[in-house]
């Protein structure tokens, strides 16, 4: 196995469980195993201590069920008809079936100065970050591009006292929802403080004599900045399997088939951040970064590697987080997205509450829905709101995955108490307004 | 349309918004229209004030949509061929068409001095209960029978500083979950210092001088008590429909086609706690009181009145409540109806955690599955757990909506992030664990 975080270590765990007597080796160029990258943030801003609570199952732990990890070993290159991976250190190690799931990595602007920008990948980065911010509480931060981790550092930084601002060259935040329902995420980032900068394009990391940032020089001109982060997203990292040979999709990730199994080379499988994952909507691989991702389809390669058969079933794009005290929810197909996809469409936004809206707690909430014209089948929903609204994504998301229309979705016997919801849950108050228009 | 609240009131907004000409009149025997029971406790308890924040439309707001609606008016005799109703104080009142929206009538036990507990069934209900509550805050009170509402006033009255003492002939709290998760409801009950009393049956209340409740007489001993509460359960309240002719079902509600048409009688009409509602999962006809579904049985009954042709299709048992702090969900069926119902089934209960588990503000929750055995098909779903625990319920009761079985379930697109979820969804890792027992 290449790579020891979700991918490679739940399809270790699993192999080895089904096959006890299975030599599994796992090689990690890092220093930890099973750790939550999602949860980075949350260090930086101080929520979760130590950093260790981020691990999930320390190599330790691993090898206590049998499993071979080594740590700091890197892989350089893979050999697949000789059976045999080469490491960093020169020496070679043999085997019958690979899993390569080795991830992703930032994709920082060839500018300038950006060597002394941070990321928020690695639980390396993270502490480092930490430390930084700590013996600095009044300083400033330049966070590059607005998607769920550069707004989720952001607001780290934020919390931990720097004058935080935030860059992206698109014309919206948060790309993953439309332009509609990503200004709620602006405004609730503004709300905490957060300097949004919106079609501005960062030209240079400024440096001091000694090399670390001062600040950064945008098309909208120079912000100081001591903390420089990136998160302007990942790519697969591919290098090494693309070197052996191993077929790359149109999505830039490793192409496989529905067993997680590298398209055209035999006992090579795939799995996590690296590998491309069928879209059931689109119809077309897709590659998508995501730590539940990860651990199912490394869980399908555990399985199909020790000589079982399961299928990964797809994804249809889900995701959620909690900015600046809102949650933010997306599953299938923006209104964007499906434009793009050639799906004729309708869409409709609700404005509604979390909970009944006489109770002391109950926040505003937006649902946008998009459904397809003619037929009402749902396409895709976005969620923005208080406490407790977010989650509402995986009724919709299970709405979409069945082939449901709106029309029916409507009348689902979905639960209401006070506390929880009003007498019609959000999520059927959104399917009615939409179904008016499908 | 017989009756102002849920059921009554959405066919009337609706039959006037799709036919304005059509003369719409609502007779309601009480004071309030549109208002939710449900919220009854939370007035009680101190939450939620004043009284008439429970209202969600008044009769002056139903006027000035067009509606006709009598207030403090009861019918008291329906004629079916004569099409014409009479009320209580002798006048009558003809229709085209009508809708019986009678709701449901609590079901006291039949012993001396009940006649002065109290009831959490209307508006006029909760005011007397918050005003005498709010005038003895160092008294005693017993509330009968541990189903929904009965655990949520007592609740209520432990937050306005009674002594409260919780009384049920059954062996376990809440019926409507199976007794291994209702056990963690009867914990959280007796954590906020209510005294639980299972298999104890009252057998009267003892009153004062001046007729007031002092004491409830039990089989395991006098409980003093100056409010005393019945929660017992209600029946549908169907005397004039019943008396007038209307087909009654085997579940004691009236019977209805699923366009809620009174079975056998054209141009009658049911909605709300007083309809049998079509049972999903057991194939037959139940009565279920919830104002969600009152909701929807009104606005299908609304449609079909005035020309069209919606169907309704069906409950599955689906409720939530929010207990002591502990979220309390149910959809489908439990262990205990499902093998009643002849299913054979497995069932499998997973302890996990309603956010990443690193995150300061993630609680344990439970989730309990039932699902047939050999096919997978999800049959029901339990959940108790911290906040945030119980809207999960939505995405299991679509999935068994939907038809879906556990080995599929475990694999859908389901949001994840740490702060709302674990890598995997409680409800994927419950499908998981049931689909190796099913």
């Amino acid at each position: 196995m290449i790579g020891g975080d979700a991918g490679g270590m739940s399809a270790a765990a699993v192999a080895k469980r089904r096959d006890p007597a299975l030599e599994v080796v796992v090689f990690e160029r890092g220093s930890y195993t099973s750790y939550s990258a999602c949860g980075i943030p949350f260090h930086i801003g101080g929520e979760v201590d130590p950093l260790e609570e981020l691990v999930a199952r320390s190599p330790a732990k691993h090898r206590q069920n049998g499993l071979d990890v080594r740590m700091g070993a890197e892989v350089v290159g893979i050999d697949l008809a000789a059976r045999r991976l080469t490491l960093l250190d020169g020496s070679e190690e043999p085997f019958d079936e690979l899993l390569v799931a080795t991830g992703a990595r930032a994709t920082p602007p060839p500018i300038p100065g950006v060597e002394a920008a941070e990321q928020a990948r690695t639980l390396e980065d993270a502490g480092r970050l930490r430390s930084a911010v700590d013996a600095d509480v009044d300083g400033s931060a330049v966070v590059i591009g607005s998607g769920y981790i550069g707004i989720e550092v952001a607001e780290a930084f934020v919390r931990k006292g720097l004058r935080t601002t935030l860059v992206d060259v698109a014309d919206q935040v948060f790309g993953a929802l439309d332009p509609d329902m990503a200004a709620g995420v602006q405004a609730a980032a503004e709300g905490l403080g957060i300097d949004v900068r919106l079609g501005t394009e960062v030209q240079e990391v400024l440096l001091d004599a000694d090399g670390r940032p001062r600040a950064v020089r945008t098309s909208g001109g120079e912000v100081p900045a001591r903390h420089v982060v990136v998160a302007t997203g990942v790519k697969p990292e591919i290098g090494i399997a693309e070197a052996a040979g191993l077929r790359v999709g149109a999505s830039g990730a490793l192409a496989v088939d529905d067993h997680q199994r590298s398209v055209g080379a035999d006992g090579v499988w795939v799995a996590g951040d690296c590998s491309e994952s069928h879209h059931r909507l689109l119809d077309r691989a897709v590659n998508l970064q995501l730590g539940t991702h990860a651990n199912k389809q490394g869980r399908i390669a555990g399985v199909n590697l020790t000589g079982g058969d399961l299928a990964f079933p797809g994804v249809i794009g889900t995701a959620i987080t909690r900015i600046c005290h809102l949650e933010v929810a997306r599953t299938g197909l923006t209104e964007r997205e499906a434009r793009e996809a050639g799906f004729d469409h309708v869409a409709e936004t609700v404005e509604t509450d979390t909970r009944a809206r006489y109770m002391p707690d109950s926040e505003r909430m937006w649902v946008k829905l998009v459904a397809q014209r003619g037929t009402g089948r749902l396409l895709g929903a976005q969620i923005t709101g208080g406490a407790t609204a977010g989650k509402r994504i995986d009724a919709l998301a299970l709405a979409i995955w069945t082939g449901m229309d709106v029309e029916a979705l409507q009348w689902v016997d979905l639960s209401y108490a006070p506390p929880v919801s009003g007498t019609l849950d959000p999520v059927l108050v959104a399917a009615r307004a939409t179904a008016k228009r499908a």
